[in-house]
């Protein structure tokens, strides 16, 4: 059974600058602790105010990656 | 019952720079007449095209902000 | 800052005879108060029913409207 | 134009004890400073944690009432 | 880049009393192996019947938690 | 063909005091005629308010049902 | 336990004119087997082309009626 | 009133071979009470897992049929 | 493999007079330059507001349609 | 700007045996006259029932292409 | 019958910077054979990831045209 | 506390053969390290198409499997 299996965890990540800060944050969080990431789905894009100012983005994102050699998605897997 | 409650309303910022421009004048438009803005939630993405070109874009989002004095309650309230 | 911004309201229109007039009819009271009224949006299409007929249809709709002028705009949005 | 016209505010009410009390605290609320209030719809449940326990449930609801008087109308209207 | 990044794990609890308890049972359980557990967003209210009565509520909720430093970031991100 | 085959039918349980009192409501009502109930869905929490406090709690779900021996499955079905 | 319950049947109504025919179709057929007729909720809107024009509307309607009586409900609910 | 009408009832149908094997016995077993069954829509897939493996495929569907003649219309609709 | 293919386009019809209007509109519009026009499904109900009335109805509709020849099927292909 | 850009249309194959091949069908049979054919996306599973049994499986689909080079752009675009 | 009619296609534009590049980069490819182009709607934000970064922001958007001139619509519908 | 507590997880099977191909390729990877899988819920079909075929099925599902054992929670929920 070769064909590859992908798993999907949900992160949100912020910024105080823009809708790409947030994703490009959650992105880098995510890939110290998991490899094969591949692709991102944005879920939804909300933010704070604060003084009547846009104080930061908040973006949810799906974030796929690859469960690649057995051993690894073992540990992966285990991790889920 | 001194649980807070919140309204939510619904604007439609615009900008012909960013999405990050078109949120922040829709944020900054509603603090000039609504106090204790807390968060904003993007609805929609459009945009206005002219001459094969982004003329504008549109961002539809909902404004959360709280209705905490009981006389200012009153008064937001009455401003449904 | 001259990028318009544009408010959106929910209103329930009614008519005993069509899906049109309770849009009209929702469309007409709101603009008993409301300036620069500039599109719809039905969300959802119901009715009533008596003695077996369709009593009145009930049309739930979004109504935009630009926040034009600063003074109009502090106004209006007062009454968000 | 006799067809009643109802207009629909969307509210987020909480509650430390339970969701009926969030609910009951939105209306509450809103009642204060609306006649006419008619029905409710709740659109999403909540919640705020802390110390692992849940703090506080927060349910976000429309709140529909009747346009009912012309003069009424008008003055809620300018509410919008 | 210091704006913190959260993730979301989908939990369903379940109780025989209330819904607030089967979304108190999940909360709880979570807390016991994740720290920092921050809000939760009901998903779905499901439940199972027996005998003709409601045997108990199911609730389907997302729960959110912040990655706060960067050693447990690793940790918790491994265990994602 | 010994796989089960179940049904799902529409029902709006009422109840003054509480949603859970509105759930167990529908399910009685149907448990008096139908057999087999197995389990629920909540599709949509709304109310009634009158004299501006909650007046009561209006939970719509599916019910679903197995529909187990040949001869029962016939008469329920009709009963579609 | 006197608090009402309502079921909900999925209908198709059908007309050559019109939208409203459609409804007032299926409204007229569901009303000679079913008692307490009380609202409609359209779920969707679709049509047959012939010749290049519209031969025909389709509209898809949830319909609610109480199950009032206690014998009534247990005719109908067998009739679920 | 010659336009056709049509009703739709919702039927999970089970299978441990495959999504199609699930979508024809709910028809099967719909057809052995019901006349005129016309159409099918899919609404979601889902299964059982025992031991790690798929055990069954669960698919529930609406399924449309026309309420043809008069005398029939108040069986089946008798039977909503 | 003889069994059908069929395409959906997405159009935009108006009419000052009606939603049917509207609708008739596409289907005529999209008639003139596509054989085999079968069934529309409508997205979406929305309209221009002027001097407070409603000016026009704009119905976003899927128009389906049977790609029947191989030879056409090539054409309408290559024109999708 | 050699960023690629791609075009979704939407397809609706069928097949008699299963939904894998109501699923090849319409990849076929697009790919006769669309080059660089890349996703397909289900959007629905529908079916049409004779005689009480499943007759055929509608798949509904988008089929994601790439427009890659720019003449080949122009011509595709132009049978957008 | 003068009332104007819209046609949409979807597609989906890619940059490595911004979404705002993705979404100027689809509305430039589409304007090179589409002409009247009027709007642009976003309908989902995704990407791809590349060595634990994100590599590029992939924007699937409708676009709105309008089919204003006969001999026009009949050109661009064939190429619909 | 003994009510039970469930938790989902995301994953995407894939497999050159069928979409039941690709359900059980998921579920017997999340088998290999997670105990008490119980159900699963497809959430998307899609899929890759090479030189005019299609490739391979992707089915996005969400898996459920009960939290039972206390230590065991720790360890799974530590792993979520």
């Amino acid at each position: 059974m070769s064909a590859p299996v992908y798993k999907k965890v949900t992160v949100v990540g912020t910024s105080r600058q823009s809708i790409e800060g947030a994703i490009q944050s959650a992105v880098h969080t995510a890939g110290k602790s998991l490899r094969h990431l591949s692709w991102f789905e944005v879920r939804e894009i909300r933010g704070h105010i604060a003084d009547g100012k846009v104080d930061s983005y908040q973006v949810e994102m799906a974030i796929g990656f690859s469960l690649e050699g057995q051993e690894e998605a073992l540990n992966i897997m285990t991790a889920l």
